[in-house]
């Protein structure tokens, strides 16, 4: 692991204090750290790193439990406060020298601000020389709001740093067991005959979530759930479900595969919107037991808001693989549960010999799980024990949390050091990205001209009623856990 | 469940004791035995009712742990003793007025018994009126000890009795496990596209045991290992393996797949017995801690017997599905363990991006396991946890045993039933047994005139050298449990 500095702006907001930080203290923990490594958090506001590090200690420390008092300490000793405001150069001639003058190996830019600051804050790592070959840039989501800002951000970002300097996030595809999707299906000769349109009816990935919009109301309600969850997450998971078998690992041969299932994307025409899309939005309901408002009831929203905080596609990708077959993609905030998972629907046998109960459904299903829990099942039939032919379900588990006692890397902690090691593979090139947004605008531009507002779901529940029916209507349920 | 009369012929024997008792006291537990069902025990020695059941509450009570003293006294009033000596027509005139008199739906006449007594029994069973329709005869193995000699015993029984009135038994059919293997393949869309050459690299089917010919040497010395497993339970579970998708599961549709595949299956010719074969003796060694003696050092075993204990054969099966895989079929007495199961290795993947550790086997394995515990075991790669992307295996299970809580039918209780309800689907079919008999006859005649003895091996192990040999010869090597 090269010797490196992370400037971490946006070093005294959310995702700093609840993930990066925390990620790199694993990191430090199990010895993956270069020991001269430095990370150097900034805020716009004056202040001391002993002001910043008795923050931490209070609000980062706590949720580290098993944290080490010596290994806490060590990791303290790494960080460095460094006031930089976006708008002054000086603050970004201070940070350069402070870098440049030890020269470590590997500069990482973390950008976990907003993305309107991306822009001004590459052209001063430009100015100031903190953009030269060592130097890798990472941005976080929301990279703009649709094709034209996006790709507005990222013509800025290119004038100072090279593509291959670039790291686009997306912690989804630094957990383990997206990871193990690709070991699933390029690593063994078992499931990859399988995996095309003659033996799977349909795929379903579904990213939801039991939190409503907390305190970020004022920010979701400009976003919505198609952008802050459909653009990026879920087309990233599809692609990995999807792509032909790279002919390497090596990052390029990785994302030229993603790109083509990106281009491949079947366009959901204006017409075809209230077809195949569902949108929808939250009212009062109950989590878990414990009632909550609705959308409309939060802080920050707009009382007449239309944004939604629920979205299910049928997606198809029009290619020699997955022609006919439909992907649909479910997310929403205040569901039933908070889960993501990705349900392989392996079709029917083609002439049914054993008589089946009523009711059983006759589908062989991979599940991939990636929250709350990592884990792999595989569910088929087999007979009922005892004097009978008849079949029932059964199925395989793959807990990779138990199964394996190694300590697991978390999605941001991999991701870090990816960033570090100078490995984009994870990361999502500028051509993905483009298209991702290609092919959700015309359903962004659709929903924002309808006169048909989104529907309501009761919180807690999994969605509107369309969101089965635009399974039904093609014969097929959402995957429910048996 | 039909009302039935089961007549046990060798009743006093060891099978019936140790099996077809324990069997039908089970189902009669279960309540799946009609109330009128009575089974008459017979033996050609003078006896009593009386005498016969205190001798199994000596020899087959002890076995059943948990029989309720209600259930056994129910189970015990259901029998009575009738002296049949095979060569007295005048006992089987007794037998039959009491079958005939009360003529009960179904009459099962199981011969557990010499080979050489099922002509004469049958004949005399057809002389009395006990062959009407329905009454089913069930033949135990061995059923004669070549083609010539089984289709005599064959011929002799079809004067009497119809094709479908006999029930040839192979007890490895009624293993759940076995059943499953039907139920795995055609009960899912899942594994039969991967079922065939293009994915299957080998298959080896093992069935091993730690017993050594025990009080039955004498009997054990004129037949030999391929008489006694392979012809029939082996070759059967082969066909179990490899038949094509029958179209119901009727009876003959899965017979008439079973005997395609016999048939199929490539001569192993006097030239090639060599090359595509080993026989196997044991010697001295210990099994499971404890001395045992070598196989010629047994009571009733010649002491320049050349009769092989164990057996390994590479088979081949000439057919669309299956051209080029070979299936390593082997079975030993004195092995290292008591182990049966059916070992399906798939290929490696076409084109390997993943690093994988020196000596971790790539290939993907389905294990279905007959014995000591019925299991399906799925071995597949997953990507080692943490920070690299180098492969690892895992694997999948499936306890049968555990997983359902309901009462598992063992095979001869399975079988049993299956005789008392008239499916016949389990059962071998006579032109199976021929086939069965032709293809291993070419290799009984070469190892008799051969000068090779067989090869020693040493009791505990898991055979002679060359059996390893048989399979690395072609870049193999027999599964062992990981």
């Amino acid at each position: 692991m090269p010797d490196f500095d992370m400037v971490l702006f946006g070093g005294t907001g959310d995702l700093a204090r609840r993930k990066l930080l925390p990620a790199l203290f694993d990191a430090h923990c199990a010895g993956l750290l270069h020991p001269a490594a430095r990370i150097l958090a900034t805020g716009s506001r004056a202040s001391t790193t002993e002001a910043y590090l008795a923050a931490l200690e209070e609000s980062v420390r706590p949720g580290l439990e098993h944290a080490p008092p010596d290994a806490w300490a060590a990791f303290l000793a790494r960080i460095d406060y460094v006031q930089v405001d976006a708008d002054e150069p000086a603050h970004f001639d201070v940070l350069a020298r402070r870098v440049l003058q030890r020269a470590p190996e590997v500069v990482v830019c973390y950008l976990a601000t907003a993305p309107q600051l991306f822009a001004p804050i590459c052209a001063q790592l430009g100015r100031t020389g903190l953009n030269h070959p060592g130097v890798r840039v990472v941005l976080e989501k929301p990279l703009g709001h649709d094709l034209e800002s996006s790709e507005a951000i990222n013509a800025e970002v290119a004038r100072d740093f090279a593509e291959d300097q670039i790291y686009r996030i997306d912690h989804y595809l630094g957990k383990e067991s997206v990871q193990n999707l690709m070991a699933i299906r390029f690593g063994n000769a078992l499931f990859e005959p399988l995996w095309r349109r003659e033996w799977i009816q349909d795929v379903q990935i579904t990213i939801a979530e039991e939190l409503g919009v907390e305190t970020r109301g004022d920010f979701y309600d400009r976003i919505g759930a198609l952008r802050d969850m459909v653009q990026n997450h879920l087309l990233q998971l599809l692609c990995m479900v999807t792509m032909e078998p790279p002919a390497s690992l090596s990052e390029d041969a990785i994302r030229d595969e993603k790109i083509k299932i990106l281009k491949a994307l079947k366009p959901i025409t204006p017409q075809e919107v209230a077809e195949k899309t569902v949108r929808g939005q939250y009212r009062a309901g109950a989590v878990g037991g414990r009632p909550v408002p609705g959308y409309l009831d939060e802080r920050g929203i707009a009382p007449d808001s239309r944004t939604e905080t629920f979205v299910a596609i049928k997606a198809e990708i029009a290619n020699w693989r997955w022609a006919g077959v439909p992907f649909y993609l479910r997310t929403g905030k205040r569901m039933q549960a908070r889960v993501a998972e990705i349900v392989i629907h392996f079709r029917d046998v083609p002439h049914a010999i054993f008589p089946r109960p009523l009711g059983l459904s006759p589908q062989n299903r991979l599940v991939i799980r990636l929250q709350p829990e990592e884990s792999i099942r595989l569910y088929f039939l087999v007979k009922q024990p005892g004097d009978t032919v008849t079949l029932t379900q059964t199925s395989l588990d793959l807990d990779l949390a138990n199964s394996f006692k190694a300590r697991r890397a978390g999605a941001y902690e991999r991701l870090l050091l990816d960033v570090i090691r100078g490995r984009l593979g994870l990361f999502v090139r500028r051509d993905e990205q483009v298209q991702a947004w290609r092919w959700v605008e015309p359903i962004l531009e659709t929903w924002r001209d309808s006169l048909v507002p989104p529907k309501p779901y009761t919180a807690g529940t999994w969605g509107p009623a369309s969101s089965s029916a635009l399974l039904s209507r093609d014969g097929a349920l959402w995957h429910e856990e048996v």
